[in-house]
């Protein structure tokens, strides 16, 4: 048991409330030494794709023995369950719902639990609010010592959700797709730096991004490259592709949301290039 | 003395200043072991009672010795007093405005204090910021164990602002309003729980409710069971009616605000349900 | 070494990504023990010397020996070099593009530092994301207890960026600016309470307070002074001069935005008053 463990809270509650103190409360309730982190709870109401994105997006950054806790969960109070996942050499609290997915498709999956074990709740557990009545407190035992293997039985059918892939069409260019658009209107793709390199391979440097068929720029190394108000792709801190246009909005002034497609082309000549740019 | 005291802060500051940063500096000058937890920051500005109202629907969640410091303070550097509440077994320090009125009208209030004694204070105190320079140092001085009784004379006159009431009517109806929008849109009522149960009661489950006049639905368990995009009332998680559309947002479907009326009806029959949607 | 070292954190990197949680993963990392605290995250993107004000404006609240973070980074990724700054008695870790700009000003700065030593740093360095592989690390490694010149070689040119001045015109009015809106739309100015007080002197305590041209109203000592709905002029928490409406918004009233300008005048008589109100 860590003296000081560490508990990351990521959530769709936003800020306006006092939904995530409250979570809080109860965590350090059962677990006064809990160091809470908040992750995210901005992310889009109801989204549970995106969620689960951000949240692996941290989960590398955060030490082993972390407790996540995740709620985005728009079922709550039906019928999906409450699990715990424990991935690498860290544990999920989450709804099963598909919030881990991509945690679960990333890490090392070494069991998800059905949370069955009521000790373990608030009673009664509430009708719309399980990330108090069930996430938070789970998590506080999680953190006090509660051996997972307590708080029920392993489960083999948790949700996954489908997570978008990049592919080489036909015509031998990369597609892929903005799954993430953040606070500087930068897009996000789930065009990895593995991809971009079996793309480029090792004579071809060179790559045309478009954007909805819309000609963005080329790749660059850091965003000044690209000259302020420049436009241009760059490898992420997340090892993804992300659009950009330097210390402005590319979301706002191109109108992209998640879903906007990306396709990657390698340049043939200078000639191909000013005609697309014409026709951009 | 607790080693590792919960200080909660409910403000109306927002998040694009550095003023809750500063309490916290101030707080952990004067008690590096206390744990912050904010509650809410987001509050409307100015906004008295519903910042009384998210405050108290966090407390019940903190463990005893919880110290809370809530600033809605528009009458800064005036002459309202500062004050310090004993509330159950939770300590909280607030501006004598109202901001207090629901956990005094909720718990046993066991005493309120103003607080007089100007040692406990940052000097100069500023006539605008009082987050930081009164009731953050009271809270850290109350963290390091300085007993409630040498902040200040006890007082009888703390103001307490009329929370609204539901009731029913001569139509047999139980009126109340909305108190609350949450990030979600859903609509949080005055109507408690068991003032829906002594409505219903035995043999009348079956109920209608109006917003503004205009038929909302029924009552649902969860969310999920008004189907996606349907609309519905359901006990929350405060304990209230609230009034939602699953995985939608009813405030900005229907512009609704606090203060917004709700009546809930006994169903009578198929056929008057039928010309209220008519009208509705 | 402190047991509980504190770091504070302030970026443009909003709340909708987990960026800033990310950030406190590296720290908590390296030193379990470290006391995290926000001071701002919604700061203007890319606004470099509103990030320096407001960082300024809540150090002075903060322990000896609290280590202060702050990102923003337009130039992320390129030549500008990451700094290390003792001023007093903290400690400072930013990008060298200005960001210290106000506190190496009032404070006393005793070394600024490039950090090189890149064993303090993540590997790889992103191109993007150096508050992720730089800055925090670096903190945390002085939250450890890592010395700061064992970061890098003291520097003589740290980047200073301008900082806008008041002062008397020809016509004997004092000439400020709007340098920050606050979150209730008060309009904080580079007005001090010194240049105040220099200028209205000994018998010449009433002003009028022109902002953009347009006269404004005078001095208070309180906001309620100025009356609900008021306009009036307040030496604000952070010891300059703020304008506001009294439970409103003046930014949002007056569509007010940093730089607007500022003009005090020492009143004449009563008659010349009355003339502006007229015209203002």
């Amino acid at each position: 048991m860590d003296s000081h463990p560490i508990i990351t809270l990521l959530t769709d509650f936003g800020h306006q409330d006092s939904f995530v103190g409250i979570m809080k409360g109860v965590i350090l309730g059962l677990c006064r030494e809990a160091v809470l982190v908040d992750l995210c709870h901005d992310t889009t109401a109801y989204d549970i794709l995106t969620g689960s994105f951000l949240l692996q997006s941290a989960v590398g950054y955060f030490p082993p023995g972390t407790i996540h806790v995740a709620v985005v969960d728009p079922g709550v109070g039906g019928t999906r369950r409450p699990i715990l996942a424990q991935i690498d050499d860290q544990v999920f609290v989450a709804p099963d719902n598909g919030l881990l997915s991509y945690p679960m498709s990333r890490g090392n999956t070494r069991a998800i639990r059905a949370v069955t074990a009521r000790q373990y709740l608030l009673h009664p557990v509430s009708a719309t609010f399980h990330g108090r009545d069930v996430f938070a407190p789970v998590a506080g035992h999680l953190a006090r010592g509660v051996p997972p293997e307590l708080f029920g039985p392993e489960i083999k059918d948790a949700v996954r959700l489908p997570i978008p892939q990049s592919g080489c069409d036909a015509a031998g260019a990369l597609s892929g797709q903005v799954i993430w658009v953040d606070r500087f209107g930068n897009c996000i793709t789930n065009i990895s730096r593995e991809d971009l390199e079996a793309f480029t391979g090792e004579g071809a440097r060179r790559v045309r991004v478009l954007l909805d068929g819309r000609l963005l720029g080329g790749l660059v190394q850091f965003f000044e490259e690209a000259g302020r108000g420049g436009r241009g792709a760059i490898i992420g801190s997340t090892g993804y592709l992300e659009l950009f246009v330097d210390q402005g909005n590319l979301s706002r002034q191109w109108s992209v949301a998640t879903g906007a497609q990306v396709r990657l082309e390698r340049e043939a000549s200078q000639a191909s290039e000013r005609r697309s740019e014409i026709s951009g």
